[in-house]
C-alpha cells in the first residue's frame, strides 16, 4: 500500500481484508486472524475452538482445508481488491503430523496471479511449533482483473 | 458379506459402519447416510443443513471435502473392518459445478489397499444430478492389515 | 459423430484424433494407440518400449505421467475438435503398483468442460490386468469453444 | 556433514548423490546437477536439451515432472543416505507459466520424513527467472529409516 514506484503491492490491507469477509460470510472472522499481507504472501491464523477438535484431540481435517481456502483467498484479495467472485477450483493438501489442540497459523505464497487462475502454497503449523502440520496448494478461479504493475 | 468362495467381500454392511462411525464421533451419521457398500465401492449422501451453505446458496466447500473424506473411510471400513486408526494423509478435490442446496451424493471406488496406504477415487453429485458438481482421491495412512483374499 | 438429434456425441474419431496428435507431434503415435473414444471418454494404449523401463523393470513414472496427460487430451479432443491451444495445467497421480514391462492401457472420463478449464480422471492398467497400476487427475485449460449441446 | 552437536545434518554431499544416482541410473547425471544440498532442502538444475521441447519452444510438461521427482529424491537421499528402495507414491503438478528453452532450476523444500512417508514441495524456475514456471508437492515411500536427530 505504501511501495515505492513501480514496486508490487498489495491494494487491501489486513484489516480491509478481515472487514471484507466479515461483510461477505458474516461471523467467519470469528475464528481467524489475518495476522500478515504482503505482496505474494499472507500469514492467517485459525483460531482453537473445541469444535474442531476431533477424538484424540488433535485439530480436524476439514478445519485445516478450511484455514488453507481462506489462506490462500486472503493472499489473494490482497493482491486483487475486494472482488467476492473467486472460487476455489483445486484443493491438495498433505497431513503431515497430528496438530495440537491449539491455534493453527497458515503461510501462503502467491505463485502466480494469471488472467484466470491463481495457484499458491500453504505451509500450516500449530501455534508455537516449527514443523508444520500440513502442506496445501490452491488453485482459485478468479475474474479477469488487471493488476499494475503485473505479477504474471 | 456372504459372497462365494474365494470371492472378494465386505466385511461389514452399511448398517455395522454406520454403528462404528457413531460410537467413534457420537452424532456424525446424522448427517450422513451410508446407501450401500460393495467391495471396492461405497455410496455416501450427505445430508442437507443450512449450515452448509454459503452465499449464493451453494454448498461449502469444506462441506464437500468432509464428504470425500467420509466417504472414502466407509469404503476402506467395508474392507478392513472396524480400524479406528486409519487417518486420511493425502486429499485432492477439484470443484466442478455448484452444488444445489441439496443432499449431496458421493460414489467411492477404491483402487487400492496396501500395506500402508489405502488410495480412491470419489465423485460427487448433487441428489438427482447426472453430472457431478466434485471429483476428489482420497489416500489413508492404515495399520497393517491382512485381507483374505488379499485385493493388493 | 454419428448420434441421435440432441445426442452428446464426439466431434472426432480414434483416428482422426491420432492423425491430429501426428500433426502436430510428429512421431508422437509411434508410442500410442487410440483405441476407444466416446462421448466424455477415451481409452488409450501405451505400447512397450525399452526405453520406458526403470532398474527393475517396472515403467518409469514420467512414462505414466506422459500417459495420463496424452488420455485426458484425447478424451478432450474428441470432443471439442482440433484445438491445438489446450495445455495442461495441472496434473496429480498416484502410483499404485509396479507397472509390467509391457503396454499399459489409460482410461479417461471427462467430468466437465468448462468454458475455460476441462476436468477428468485417468486410470491405468498393465496389459491384462484388472487392478490399476496408477490413477490420475488432470486439468486443462482450454480456449473458449461451443459444444452443442453443452456438457457443462 | 560438518554441523555441530545435535544439529540437523545431511547424511550425503550433493557429489555423492550425483556419484549414488549416476550408479543406480546410468547416465542419469547427463542431464541434471545438483547444485547444493542443506538439511531438508536440494536445489537442483535439469539441464537444457532439445529432446525437451515441445512445440512453440517450451520445455514439456514431462520434462518437469521428472525434475520435481528428481529434486525430492536428491533431498531426501540427502537426509536418509543411499537408500534405492524409495519410490514416489504420489506427485501433483500446476504448470504456471511457459518455461523458457533453457535450464530449469528446482528449489525442493522437505517438509517430513516420517517412518513410511517423505513429502516436501517443489518449485522450479527458468534458469534466470524470478517467477516460477512450476510447482509440484511430491510423497515418496521410504523404508524405515533412522534419522538422528529425528526430523518428524
Amino acid at each position: 500500500m505504501h511501495a515505492g514506484e513501480g514496486e508490487v503491492q498489495t491494494r487491501l490491507s489486513a484489516q480491509e481484508i478481515s472487514d471484507f469477509l466479515d461483510g461477505v460470510f458474516p461471523g467467519a472472522m470469528d475464528h481467524f486472524t489475518i495476522e500478515e499481507v504482503r505482496p505474494m504472501y499472507a500469514r492467517v491464523r485459525m483460531l482453537f475452538s473445541e469444535f474442531r477438535l476431533r477424538p484424540g484431540g488433535t485439530i480436524s481435517g476439514p478445519s485445516l482445508m478450511t484455514l488453507a481456502d481462506t489462506g490462500l483467498w486472503v493472499a489473494l484479495l490482497a493482491m486483487i481488491g475486494r472482488e467476492p467472485l473467486s472460487v476455489t477450483s483445486h484443493l491438495d493438501i498433505d497431513f503431515l503430523r497430528k496438530p495440537a489442540p491449539a491455534d493453527v497459523v497458515a503461510e501462503t505464497t502467491l505463485h502466480k496471479i494469471g488472467k484466470r487462475l491463481a495457484v499458491g502454497d500453504v505451509i500450516m503449523y500449530s501455534a508455537g511449533e516449527n514443523v508444520p502440520c500440513a502442506r496445501a496448494s490452491v488453485t482459485y478461479a478468479i475474474p479477469s482483473v488487471r493488476l499494475d504493475p503485473p505479477v504474471e
